[in-house]
């Protein structure tokens, strides 16, 4: 008897091009066999059901209310939020078409303890509540915490260095995220399959020598077990069945929620990203199109419902968090687009209707949506995308050229803003980032903290003559980087043993393989502030100005140097260099778990903070003023225009930073041109040149200064205006007054 | 300006003699340049004061209270123990010069589910009693036990070894136990000085690379010095300043014992030793009584009132539990006098007053004494060591010149039974044992357990013939030992990480050097039984019997063949042979951090239980029947007289099993002479040739099988009958019915 084809009998895969994804856990290859590319337009597009309105309608007045009463308008004290610890919930459960809150009411924020009880406590009590004194024993007594773990562990140099803020924004009190589960997997294979191949690589890890690496892995696989049993029980509680495949895209998209779900449910982590579905959602999508069980509109409600669900996801953060990273963004970031290992490209129907949510419930901070760009992407699809920037700065761009070469697969996602991850077999451990323009100053202070007065570093011995020399200062940074690398790698080894101790990420890991590949990412800020302030001891005279203690605290600059910025070799390339020593320092350390070590140049909006931070640089810029974010050009310190400064960044190698190189980017509308077809044009064409030039990560803004001023002196005509900050989308009202002063002052490029 | 002598500034220490204990964490190098040793008799000893009668006549009244009621008075159902969570407790504040309790109320058995949740709440509901809800729900969902640890990671051959007891009484869902704090340190330095040290090392564990193994020591510290601040508190409850020293005798035993009393309200090991402090006591006593601030009734009283707390420590087990370790045994273990590495003996007149303590209060089982016997200790003590045995069986003798070579200190203890550590930097990590008789059954039926008919061990070819021939034995064995000793090592890595992970005795180790030697202390059960069982294959004709299922469940032996424990070096050396070549197996194996491996030829009274799992064995010893236990000799093979038997078992390489032989020995009074003078002489000469012979451990009962006979029928007319089975003592009528038949069949040697 011959073998049935189980793609002809088993009635979930029913239509679907049979391959290997049938006998292993494969989406990758169900969705390169499956998927049905794009080039048309987006007139096919459907607006938003008088459902989707509503439910939209309900949400924004939630959101507004949420607003003014400072962010929180409900929130556990009591119940820890576990996958199953909550029951339904609704935003209403007649129109909902995808259904799952994080508790049991919208935007009610969860109690989640398990990286932090004191963070959990302070997040609380910073909004007037008070946390459930039994959780604070168990959490305090019982059931150490991440956070705790990593406290008793650091040492003295850890925790100066931290305090100093030379290395800053550590997740070791938060979840550390950034991590992309294979969400369609649950929708593809359902959750008994998942099981059966997570007890299968129990049974096949470690040779049975009982070494801790292979114990660690064990228990992990049987917590990964454990969690999917619970995603199977939450879901019941909401009535569906996950024990099997989807049948439909309806159960697909609902499929897949539930396991974001159960990650948000379990982990607070930094961003909690949804990854890549638009190919694998329009297979399901056409397969109930042809069968006539659904039709555009029903199936851009999906997209528009499922889209929802992302932008209700929110965590309780304290204060000092919300500095950081304002806008309470969670980066449910969704990657669309690409082009697959094939050749062919990956836009479908269902990348427009993710676009499309913008239209139909306006633009929004979340998703953190993330265009895969390639020249070779259709033209039409270029054009939409670009319009929809023009319209809502609300899309980023990354080179899917890069990174597809660089990861080895098209099945990748972007965790975060700008760091790509294999969504089968990638994870990283994230670890924020170090401050080197703060790494400057130590190096003329001999490790003295130049705002503090505290020796943090190592006491070298300082700069002790009025101008600084470069050799001397060549000479002196090298150690100092050395150190800095080394505290900053060794306080990441403690986060991630923590945080795989005290709150490992079941329910992500679980829908990923058993065996991964991890990476270890580090990160930069203050970059083109240190490479300026290099430039100018190397190229101009730089005077000290010391305090009464004989701390340099202020510099005078005589003469002209050369600023990145500018597609000037003589400053690009010393960024270049500084990227490259500051990996290769890192990279001499033992790195957890034989992680590779990757390093992103991001400091999403904290490169206010961190500025805050630091004194003043050699580079002109003043004590406490904002660094420029991520691998930005300082302020003012562009002057030949958007192109050259593109040009910059564009030379920072990837092979260096493969955790992404963030550039934000505002231009004014006019600049663009005339209309919009000719501003989209101009747009496509300035992405297409950036990608061509191997640059990274671009965020476009396209909008004048003279909104931003109306939208700060006016916020109530602006409720959802939105803007790319590095590496995320923001309402521009919920932006302190500082940090939107921040974003007022950036470069908008008036000229290309 | 001289710098003074802290010996005569500070007030604790003064009188002392000074030395480098003064400037770093050493109580050997105090109590050998203190102590004072004694060559006098036990004539100075005296009687139970009136309180001490008191609480005596009150504590035994509690105890056949908890006799009567099936072993329970009181349980915690609901507060979880820790060094802090009860209030102070008495047996009767008034007349206690040494207190605290375990819980709030004599003898009430505290709730310790870190260990294992399950075995808590069966423990619990075994005499009726039901956990509080919310503490299931917080062991279960939020905070994992050691036990859920381990089975979330043991493999399937781990789970069959398990079950079908060819690996048994595996710590995996209690505490390991087995460590010997350095309790003395607390009454010579007060806890800050510990906690200060403990701080210092914190500064020195790592050379900044947070390697995993750096990290876990770093966090370990960390536990520790937050253990030593807690017992400071608990001390405190009960009105004690433990920052600072002891001042006196008193405060020195009262000292010890909060560190003790911390040690086992944090875990419930399945041997909570309390190490060997008579010498350690004895110098603040001969200071106190100096001073003319104690006299030798107050010196006798704090000795008696401390002991009785050991008496009363307790905890709840479930009845598998009782089963293995009958008379709920915690292995209070008191080692007393040894030789010091100067070659002065160390007993002094508080070796006698503990010894003295089972006159004052009557024969019990705890504390677990242990005399460190060397033919060099003074003739004095011998004899009044022997006498106490005579009359109550509860003292066993272990060859102080054997560990005290081994180890490389004088300042080791016995940990349980047999095991020796030393104290201030040794710990062991406990492993229970491996049947051999059982492995030489699996050898002849290809892996196929001869009870439950699983094929357990590898399916190796079975013995086919009718005849086991001796080479065809001797090549199906090897690669079962290879199997059994692979699979028993990395069970053991399994538990000792989750150990560590889950369930880590930061009290304990808080109280020890922080850099520790570490055993892996594996176990051998069925030893007598396995060498008489190839000796017969060797010398004799055996024949197998099968069942239907061509299972070999019987053996007829034609011939005879040498046996162990006959001085016959035939047999013996295949006892020596089988030790070495089991230790060999395990040690190709990974030990968890770096342990050294050692072994035991030790079972206590689980010999019954795993005789019970275990079929017929070639030696003639049916299905079911007990084993002998430890290292003995089978009951009825050893035909040759006392000595004899005492030869063979002294032959067993101590250098492969260091974590010790266990040899229980019975002998009628008239065998060993006519009156206590002569008997006592006999007893020490015999002690004397063993340990002379490099026997390792004996213990001694004196009495007759009509006696036991007789208890057995009346047990009302011999409540504290003592007796001691495979390393530690009990009271006769708490065994079961089944151990007390195995215990009367054991050998009574009649001569010599």
């Amino acid at each position: 008897m011959a073998v049935q084809d189980p793609s002809l009998t088993d009635p979930f895969w029913k239509g679907f091009q049979k391959g290997s994804w049938q006998n292993e856990i494969n989406v990758r290859d169900f969705i390169i066999r499956n998927y049905t590319s794009y080039d048309g337009n987006e007139s096919f597009l459907e607006k938003a059901t008088e459902a989707t309105a509503t439910l939209n309608n309900k949400l924004l007045a939630l959101k507004m209310k949420e607003r003014e009463q400072g962010g929180v308008i409900g929130a556990d004290t009591k119940t820890v939020s576990t996958i199953t610890s909550h029951k339904p919930g609704y935003l209403d459960k007649n129109l909902e078409k995808i259904v799952g809150l994080q508790t049991d009411r919208p935007l009610k924020k969860a109690l989640m303890p398990f990286g932090g009880i004191r963070m959990a406590k302070d997040a609380l009590s910073s909004y007037g509540l008070e946390i459930n004194p039994d959780v604070d024993h168990i959490f305090t007594d019982y059931r150490k915490t991440h956070n705790q773990g990593v406290f008793d562990v650091y040492d003295k140099n850890m925790r100066k260095c931290r305090h100093n803020k030379i290395i800053t924004g550590l997740p070791d009190a938060y979840g550390r995220g950034r991590l992309i589960a294979d969400f369609p997997r649950i929708a593809l294979y359902g959750i008994d399959r998942l099981m059966q191949q997570k007890a299968n690589d129990f049974d096949n890890s470690g040779d049975g020598e009982m070494t801790n690496d292979t114990i660690q892995l064990r228990e992990e696989i049987t917590e990964q077990y454990r969690a999917l049993n619970a995603i199977k029980k939450m879901a019941e509680s909401y009535g569906f069945d996950l024990s099997r495949p989807a049948a439909n895209a309806r159960e697909a998209l609902q499929w897949i929620y539930f396991g974001y779900l159960a990650a948000i449910k379990q982990q607070n982590g930094a961003a909690m990203s949804i990854g890549r579905i638009d190919a694998f959602i329009d297979i399901y999508i056409e397969r109930d199109l042809q069968l006539g069980v659904l039709n555009e509109q029903q199936a851009q409600e999906l997209v528009d419902h499922f889209t929802m669900k992302l932008r209700m996801v929110t965590f309780i953060r304290t204060p000092e968090y919300n500095a950081l990273f304002s806008g309470n963004p969670i980066w449910a970031t969704l990657s669309l687009a690409g082009i697959a290992m094939d050749g062919r490209h990956m836009v479908t129907k269902s990348s427009y209707r993710f676009l499309n949510t913008l239209a139909n419930m306006g633009p929004a901070p979340e998703p953190n949506i993330t265009l895969l760009w390639s020249e070779r992407l259709p033209k039409h699809f270029k054009n939409y995308a670009a319009r929809v920037s023009i319209e809502s700065s609300t899309v980023q761009y990354e080179n899917d050229e890069l990174m597809r070469n660089q990861w080895g697969t098209d099945y990748y996602a972007i965790a975060c803003c700008v760091s790509a991850q294999p969504i089968a077999d990638g994870m990283q451990f994230f670890g924020a980032r170090a401050n080197l323009a703060k790494a400057v100053l130590y190096t003329i202070n001999g490790g003295v903290d130049e705002i503090t007065k505290q020796q943090v570093g190592p006491a070298y011995e300082p700069i002790s003559g009025d101008t600084i020399t470069y050799d001397e200062f060549t000479k002196k940074f090298d150690p100092i980087i050395d150190w800095l690398a080394d505290t900053y790698v060794n306080s990441l080894n403690v986060i991630h043993y923590m945080h795989d101790k005290y709150y490992y990420e079941s329910a992500q890991m679980a829908l990923k393989n058993t065996q991964l590949n991890r990476t270890f990412a580090t990160g930069i800020s203050g970059l083109s502030v240190a490479v300026d302030s290099i430039s100018a001891i190397k190229y101009a005279a730089v005077h000290i100005i010391r305090d009464e203690d004989g701390v340099a605290v202020d510099y005078k600059v005589d003469g002209d140097y050369p600023k990145y910025g500018n597609n000037d070799d003589r400053a690009d390339q010393i960024a270049v260099d500084l990227v490259k020593k500051f990996y290769t320092k890192m990279n001499r350390h033992h790195l957890y778990r034989g992680a590779k070590l990757s390093t992103s140049v991001l400091t999403i909006t904290s490169n206010v903070v961190y500025g805050n931070n630091t004194g003043s640089t050699p580079n002109g810029r003043r004590k406490g003023q904002p660094f420029a974010p991520g691998a930005n050009p300082y302020y003012g310190s562009e002057t030949h225009g958007a192109l050259a400064s593109l040009l910059s960044v564009a030379k920072l190698p990837y092979k260096y930073a493969t955790d992404g190189i963030s550039n934000t980017f505002a231009v004014t509308p006019s600049t663009l041109g005339k209309d919009l077809q000719s501003r989209s044009n101009t747009l496509v064409n300035m992405i297409d040149g950036y990608i061509k030039k191997d640059g990274h990560h671009l965020n476009i803004n396209v909008l004048s200064r003279d909104t931003l001023i109306d939208a700060q002196k006016h916020p109530e005509q602006y409720p959802t205006l939105t803007i790319r900050v590095s590496g995320y989308c923001v309402y521009f009202a919920d932006l302190t007054k500082e940090q939107q002063d921040d974003v007022i002052s950036r470069t908008f490029h008036k000229n290309l």
